[in-house]
């Protein structure tokens, strides 16, 4: 059975939020047994949690705020925009990304893509 | 060997303005032969000439405007925002999706898929 939209919409937003907020387990707990990553879309996909845990790893210390711009469901499938603030002291890392999920019948992350590149990021004066 | 990103930028603003006001001929112009079309996502997916002449033709008499709102690139895939707003005589029929493409060499669209559902469609007064 699919996961309704509400279900997709919350996991979407805590995913976005614990990106940005929390812990690696935090992260980690939004997706299902068995998910794969690819981040950017075009480098190899990560297929372990050790994987994951590695690459959600980098960023948890980093001070950030995360914010979904635009979300589109279509049955267990999510496409969304977001933004993605990295705070570096006097500035500010600004990322905005295309992420397409695919959700299992709990609404868990079974993967996940990134479409974004390096002209997709900016820095500016902290705000 | 991967397309540029410019000419990927090309083959998306080509496409949302053929979409709304070219021919099924512009549209399927943009295509690569043997090319898949899953819209909206969850749906069988379109894998004949045929298939894809019959889909855009339904929305080829139609008065639209299509506008790429956000455009992310990886490598030769794209995720991209777009509105594409169909006059109805009083009313317009707002439509916001997702679409992600993967392109060939030449930048011509292999594969698409449309992340939308009711959801994202309203009809407004025209403006």
């Amino acid at each position: 059975m699919a996961p309704t939209r509400d279900a997709i919409r919350t996991t979407v937003e805590n995913y976005v939020r614990s990106v940005a907020k929390g812990t690696v387990d935090d992260v980690l707990a939004l997706y299902a047994p068995g998910a794969t990553v690819e981040d950017p879309v075009g480098t190899p996909v990560r297929t372990t949690e050790a994987e994951l845990r590695e690459f959600y790893g980098v960023i948890e210390p980093m001070t950030q705020t995360g914010e979904v711009l635009e979300l589109k469901i279509a049955e267990n499938n999510a496409a969304f925009l977001f933004r993605l603030v990295t705070h570096l002291g006097e500035q500010d890392l600004v990322m905005e990304v295309v992420d397409v999920m695919t959700f299992d019948e709990e609404a868990r992350i079974s993967s996940m893509k990134a479409y974004w590149s390096q002209e997709d990021m900016k820095t500016v004066p902290a705000s």
